[in-house]
């Protein structure tokens, strides 16, 4: 096996802070709602969608653990919306997006996020689809529905990027 | 303790139609994506929040149980926007909808939600705030942030009504 080993860190507000927003609890605004018995994190994540009027839609996505170790052969962006994921069983999940403007195996950064983060990727950044670690993950997306190309894939030429073990 | 007793019945997207959506996997569009390793379930609910501007975000609200038999004083609803609530683990949840303009103990249908159960409210459909079985549970929820005022509350005269145990 060739080719550049991603070894994933903690994903945390601060850190991916370039790509989008993590969904988590963790130093979010917090309201008293509901007479008392519920507290509202409020707003984690904006969704952006509107673009060429896009309307915001709610899936569940079922993934399937990839053979280990992960090979990354391509990455994907969504020019005309965000796209929020969130895990629905409390496991572990996988994170790999690039900065770069054409991205490949060593502009890449890998991040492990805990069963209660979520992420939402920002508008045209580069993310691979969705990577778990259990046998198979649940998750909530909410993104676009509506006109226009909003796929837009990088197949990486040369030597792929492998996921260390998390 | 006298007032009307309620008795939640499951819910289902054929009993729930008149108030919004059921968030579920079964009876979905399914779409095979991501090299085959994920399946989608697709637009299981339109987020509707554009109305006067309004943005869809994203929030987690944590809701703890409330004293048994669960009394209900009063209903809300949103003028400017759905309302959509998932839960982030696997238990029952109940919900509470009424489907008359002025929503009053004799008016009210009360439903079980399983745990891979969301339900979003139409805009405008009155509904009980969020109601859990268990101690704690954590939802994500799809609502509206922006101008003008999007909440109305209902408060019944008289006798309350009650919640039968699941």
């Amino acid at each position: 096996m060739s080719g550049v080993l991603l070894k994933p860190t903690p994903l945390t507000k601060d850190n991916f802070a370039r790509f989008g927003d993590v969904i988590e609890i963790d130093g979010a605004e917090r309201l008293l709602i509901n007479e008392g018995t519920t507290e509202r994190f409020h707003a984690l994540a904006r969704i952006d969608v509107s673009k060429n009027g896009g309307t915001p839609i709610l899936s569940i996505f079922r993934a399937r653990a990839r053979p280990a170790p992960i090979k990354l052969a391509m990455m994907e962006r969504h020019p005309l919306g965000s796209q929020a994921f969130f895990p629905l069983r409390n496991a572990s999940w996988l994170v790999v997006v690039s900065a770069a403007a054409i991205p490949a195996p060593d502009n890449l950064e890998a991040f492990i996020a805990r069963g209660d983060q979520g992420v939402q990727y920002s508008r045209n950044v580069w993310h691979h689809p969705l990577l778990v670690i259990e046998p198979v993950q649940d998750f909530i997306v909410a993104d676009r529905e509506g006109a226009g190309e909003n796929l837009e894939e990088a197949w990486f030429t040369g030597e792929p990027a492998f996921l260390a073990a998390p």
